[in-house]
């Protein structure tokens, strides 16, 4: 029964096994959204507000905040974003980077408790970000790869999970707090990947005990129809004990496909959570109606 | 590695680990369709041939056929019906009733290897039908209950199929050609129904190393949105090892969750499937085109 608590000022959000999944909006990411990119880097943040409020609104409880622009000033720019993204939501924040100094000026600014994104197993890594996480009493995100790469044997990347808890626990945050990412690689690329995944979260469910998220949408990358694909997925993978996922909660495919399999996992008492949703045709997705809900 | 082969006078299909989910068309059985009843009862067989040819139009590889209707002559109806099918699909058959007179109605006229759904744990219907199964060199569905009903507990389930294989083995039936259907109660009633299936199926092909099958429709019933229930509930079966379900392919949400699940799974090399599936816009389903596939 392992649950990791990340806060905002205001609300607390819990990650754990038995409990509705947790959607963690990956939007505000200007990673192949050069658009956004240009905007941010001019310091206009007004889609960065747009897709907090959108996607706060599908029902991500978290959201995900990365400001990884080529040649920009991280840090300012990603400080500036989790600003403006906890003026306008309550939700509890993910933040994400892959430069050290970006992530400190991101929780120096944030107001709560939040969830690094994230710690690899390198050693350097580790003695560098771990150090963050103990001091700011912060959850961290562990992606199970280290100096040699991303294994393509789940069984090797379960012990680099497991030395990053370890050294989690040296530094004196606890294995609930280490929310651990299988990494999900293109299934069209690599046709073994979904069960890489499936393999490796059912082992750190069982046997390591911790909570597990990962990055969906790399999943579909370049296939037709690509968010059936997502969604079909997550839905796998929480029937094999996945506890959240950084996803877009917009696509109805993907929102829908999640809320199902809580439905299934046993984990939206009464199902709830899904008549509510679709009880009121307005509400039960676009289908019926001949529309797409689009991403803003 | 198990293989279940099944045929008609033209066609194999194997059902098995590592393999493409088999998908078997639910929509010849008269139960809760009181116009198809009335039809069939009348001797109007018009619908029964409409549904095997979209069927197998829209990917099953194999059919059930039922004859279920109270007051009737079973298995003339049965016996009319599996003819009538095998005239008009070269998709195998799976004889459905609970009628052992029916079944063998059915099987007398059949052309091929059938799948004989079903079998249940009850000694006498143990010793009446595993003769039936044996002497036709057929296959045969073993229904994870017995004469002290169904129980919740998915363990008990367990022991109850492994009693069915036992038995068939004394009657000179391979384990490969036992089909465990491990019971599936509708989620909407039993909020553990999910959790019980996925834990069944993987001790199924774990450790009993049987093909599974079930009756997939059942898990939504009285929910709303129920295909998206009924497909994702699918995916999560799949992932957990389920080889073949009882279905009905007609439905988007139903057949796309079935075919990306295999994408997942590794089972749709190259993702060929999905990809000649979704490639085409018009073949892509009917969501970007607003319209809404219809049973018939």
């Amino acid at each position: 029964m392992t649950e990791t608590v990340i806060s905002s000022a205001t609300r607390e959000v819990v990650i754990g096994f038995d409990r509705p999944f947790v959607m963690i909006g990956e939007r505000i990411n200007p990673t192949g959204r050069p658009s956004l990119a240009d905007e941010m880097r001019r310091g206009d943040f007004a889609r960065v507000e747009a897709d907090a409020v959108a996607q706060t609104a599908a029902g991500a409880q978290l959201l995900d905040v990365n400001a990884g622009i080529p040649l920009a000033d991280e840090p300012a720019l990603l400080a500036q974003a989790v600003k403006l993204v906890q003026s306008v939501t309550d939700a509890p924040l993910s933040i994400d980077s892959s430069i050290v100094e970006a992530l400190e000026a991101g929780i120096a600014v944030y107001d709560g408790k939040p969830l690094i994104n994230s710690v690899t197993g390198e050693d350097e890594v580790l003695e560098r970000v771990l150090p963050l996480v103990a001091r700011h009493g912060a959850a961290v995100v562990a992606i199970s790869n280290d100096e040699s790469g991303i294994s393509e044997d789940p069984d090797v990347r379960f012990e680099v999970a497991r030395k990053i808890v370890n050294r989690a626990a040296d530094h004196g945050i606890d294995a609930s707090d280490v929310v651990v990412d299988p990494l999900v690689m293109p299934i069209g690329a690599m046709g073994t990947a979904g069960q890489q995944v499936l393999h490796l979260v059912r082992r750190l469910r069982s046997e390591l005990k911790v909570n597990t998220t990962c990055g969906a949408s790399n999943v579909s990358f370049g296939l037709p129809a690509r968010q059936m694909i997502t969604g079909t997925f997550l839905s796998m993978a929480i029937g094999a004990g996945l506890t959240s996922a950084i996803m877009n909660p917009l696509h109805p495919e993907v929102k829908n496909a999640v809320l199902a399999a809580d439905v299934l996992a046993g984990n939206d008492r009464d199902c709830a959570a899904w008549i509510s949703q679709h009880r009121d045709p307005e509400k039960a997705g676009s289908r019926r109606r001949g529309g797409r809900r689009r991403s803003v």
